[in-house]
């Protein structure tokens, strides 16, 4: 088939660098070129583009795991798209893929860089959340680094977010007991929806009270995507041999320098053990969990929430929503409508 | 043999909870009258016993791992001591024993309680540290929970205390570059006639600065004795995939409450794991590290420093100067010599 590709390329750039929170104006939305790729190469028209904490730390200086942006670079971001163009046998125009193609509406890849979405996949944004990026982060993040056992009591923060509503579900189907621990009442409740044995608000709450009540035989894995007071009022309920997963820290992204926060002498109580990974290390079992977590959705084990802002040029604001706690599950951006035909 | 006994047991207990740093005056020497032992008892007297920094947590009412110490308890401590009198068909008056018996000049205990201190090890207080629950605490801290590959490289805090002055030639066994850290310019150096590489002043020198200089290629291993700044100024230097190992926080010991000094999402930063761990969680192992331990000393591959105060009644304040980081090596007492001809 063919993919009609648009004369323009709206990009959306960092105009300057956040200082604390960022703002609308640090953002900024250009025009270039549509791009020729090259031999080996895609041009591939994005659809949706994925938002995300961790685009936060790449505005900042402060070290990190992977390059910061400078002023003026496109935001990095998964995208899911559509093969536009196709220097590279093993793909076709009217294909999907997903990969780190960026906030804007067409993007020059390596064919090597992307993944296909497979057509049975629906909707397809799944391989932006349940069955992509946040979907193996919750999965590696909870089985290969917390290690739950049957029986054991899981507790998760960011529980409503993106990776936070996939490690309830998954705790389940290795028989944990899960609680969820989001901001507010109806994320709470959105918990339990998704499968939280109890959902804890720790806006309205009182957390440690809460996690006393819901957790009388003490928490075996704390998956944290948060940081912070909730972390800290969670060490008191840690049983012997403890397992804290470091996913994320969503509290201390806004700030100059990320605040200890910590007591490491508590380890020593518990004999636990804290351990932070990143997704991108296990990139070589990507398809284990893919045709996992595929299958779970397909039966109805892992249910999954969408938040999606409709137009590109929204992006920031979806974005600073998202750091904001507003989302419900995964944020998006829809950036354009499938080719008809495909 | 027989084995004189006296009429009076001189106990030092705890006369007042500390607030801050212990004084003095939080100790008082008393006396009782020296215990009968029961069925499968031991009466021992005892010859040297241990001054250790996990002491001032059994004098804290803060939540621990066991349970700590009332006013008027005796001073939990581990001793050698010489079998007096035995109901326990496996240990005859003169065997040399080694348990947990307190700062007190006699013990009854079970005989299942006590380990015996074998005749080969020579002095026999190598039982209270480098052949003994210091050295065990080195041994599986380090092997177990920071898992060494050689050519790693190991820092260690609180490198010239009980613990530290043996992690870094176990690392130097196994194959590791082994930095040691400790305060003031002696202890710097005795890090490094025990083996260590590199010994670091922490009060002198700028410890950002010396770990850069002393670990080009990172670190792959932290061994923590102290906690707080020390090992805050080394997570830059973590390369990915770090251990942390959490044994001790002797900065922490005195304050009311354990301060959060440290950043949880640079585990996330460096795929770091940060662990605590009890030696007695290990209990069923200690043969192992024993016969190992004891091979090591004897060929010239662990060297050790004692620092021993002679007097049970000067028991509390050998304790107020191991807080301080007045001893070099391992803090003992003397309590009494041997008997004639054992």
């Amino acid at each position: 088939m063919a993919v009609q590709v648009g004369t323009r390329n709206r990009r959306v750039t960092m105009a300057s660098r956040p200082a604390g929170f960022p703002t609308e104006a640090d953002f900024a939305v250009d025009e270039s070129e549509v791009g020729e790729p090259g031999p080996g190469e895609l041009l591939v028209h994005n659809l949706w583009v994925s938002v995300d904490p961790y685009q936060r730390g790449r505005m900042s200086t402060q070290r990190s795991y992977a390059k910061g942006l400078e002023v003026g670079d496109v935001i990095t971001a998964q995208a899911v798209g559509e093969v536009a163009r196709s220097n590279d046998p093993r793909y076709s125009p009217g294909d999907l893929v997903v990969g780190q193609l960026g906030w804007q509406d067409y993007a020059v890849t390596r064919g090597g860089s992307v993944r296909r979405v497979p057509e049975f996949l629906d909707p397809p944004t799944l391989a932006l959340h349940a069955v992509g990026a946040t979907g193996f982060t919750a999965y590696f993040g909870l089985l290969d680094v917390g290690r739950p056992k049957p029986g054991d009591t899981v507790v998760v923060s960011g529980a409503a977010g993106a990776v936070g509503q996939v490690v309830g579900q998954i705790a389940k189907i290795a028989g944990c007991r899960s609680l969820g621990i989001a901001g507010g009442p109806e994320k709470a409740k959105e918990c339990e929806l998704n499968g939280y044995d109890v959902g804890i608000d720790y806006k309205g709450e009182d957390v440690r009270a809460a996690l006393k009540e819901a957790c009388p035989n003490g928490i075996d894995v704390f998956f944290d995507n948060v940081g912070g007071e909730i972390l800290q009022a969670s060490v008191s309920r840690l049983n012997i041999g403890a397992r804290i997963v470091i996913c994320g820290q969503i509290s201390q992204y806004n700030r100059e320098r990320h605040e200890p926060t910590f007591v490491p002498g508590a380890l020593i109580v518990y004999r636990a053990r804290m351990e932070g990974f990143l997704v991108t290390d296990y990139v070589h079992r990507y398809d284990e969990a893919a045709v996992r977590l595929a299958k779970w959705v397909a039966e109805g084990k892992i249910r999954w929430t969408e938040h999606v802002t409709d137009g590109l040029e929204n992006a920031p604001k979806a974005f600073i929503g998202m750091l904001n706690g507003e989302n419900r599950g995964k944020a998006l951006v829809k950036v354009a409508d499938r080719s008809e035909g495909s």
